[in-house]
């Protein structure tokens, strides 16, 4: 995502006391230091605009978020997306996804991949964010069980995670080849969701866990 | 599927000498008896009109191929679209899938499920060809790594199926939600998917294993 129109990228970025500027510190300390509380703690890989995030976190007030994201310009998007009732159990790391090992020590209950790149070419597979190489470095990251959830237009990188999780020791326990079709499921969209559902995209969707 | 127009249906049945009439004698003696070979042995289940099942038997001679089917219209149907140039290592059997377990004692090396009925409504979920009941009954049919492969237009039936196979102890270890798509991949079409390709309907496909 491209940030044409925002002047005020820096200041946004400087003056945002939910963006968490040195994350490595933290490491092992989320609960006690950040977030004060006990609660588990959930993150989204690739937050875009952030709607998603800040919408679980409204949603789910006695769970903590963490929004990921590695481009100044998209999480300066995000912040100025979030702006106005910032819900205090949301927090901002800028930060690339195969840093995040530096970040967290077993602290992390669930991981969200939001319609992430789908890395299409078979060159491009090990930056797929259900790579092995990704998969083994989320390992540290979770405390107890590891669950990550997927949300994805892109039939190809569905099909390439079923695989990638099952190979790595991951259960698929629920999945949907058309998310929206399903009326009795609890679903915060996010932005490119929104999106693809007006344009009838069908989204596909699975829920992992690891023992 | 109706048989309307076959009106020789009970003499072609009567007189098909690769369909096998009473297969439960065979338990445990398929090789020795039926096959008079050590070759491995895989089966269709809901073979339709028996084209996947015959053309597997032909490109693959040294495999055994058992092509099972319950009613008696699609199993003459079957062997009236089968009719010429028989391969011998084809056999078909009529029952009904439950009851493979009185059949086969540890002698099959996979089963293909092609264009299963999707059986959509909740209550029937225990008739789905992945349900917990029939992968239940499926265990003492294998010999060695179970092997289970899946192509079907309905995503309901896919979805349920990933999250049933990984609840059963399978691993999927190949997966397309667009098998037509990928063209360097061998793949025997059935009746249903040339019909469904002529339609632009994209093809579900999974291969799991359980060790």
């Amino acid at each position: 995502m491209r940030l044409r129109n925002l002047k005020n990228k820096e200041e946004l970025l400087d003056t945002c006391n939910y963006l968490i500027t040195d994350p490595y510190k933290y490491k092992g300390l989320w609960n006690k230091e950040v977030f004060k509380n006990n609660n588990e703690i959930k993150i989204e890989i690739g937050m875009g605009k952030g709607s998603f995030i800040k919408n679980m976190a409204l949603n789910f007030p006695n769970v903590n978020f963490i929004g990921i994201e590695k481009f100044d310009g998209v999480v300066a998007r995000a912040i100025n997306n979030i702006n106005e009732n910032i819900p205090s159990n949301l927090r901002i790391i800028k930060i690339d996804a195969i840093e995040l090992k530096d970040i967290f020590d077993h602290e992390i209950s669930e991981i969200f991949l939001n319609f992430s790149d789908p890395w299409p070419k078979k060159r491009q597979i090990k930056r797929r964010l259900t790579s092995d190489i990704y998969l083994n470095s989320y390992e540290t990251l979770f405390k107890g069980d590891k669950v990550i959830t997927q949300k994805t237009d892109n039939i190809g990188l569905y099909a390439y995670s079923i695989v990638s999780l099952n190979n790595n020791g991951y259960k698929i326990i629920d999945a949907s080849l058309d998310l929206h079709s399903e009326e009795d499921r609890f679903n915060v969209e996010t932005e490119y969701e929104q999106k693809f559902k007006k344009e009838g995209i069908k989204i596909n969707y699975l829920k992992a866990i690891k023992k």
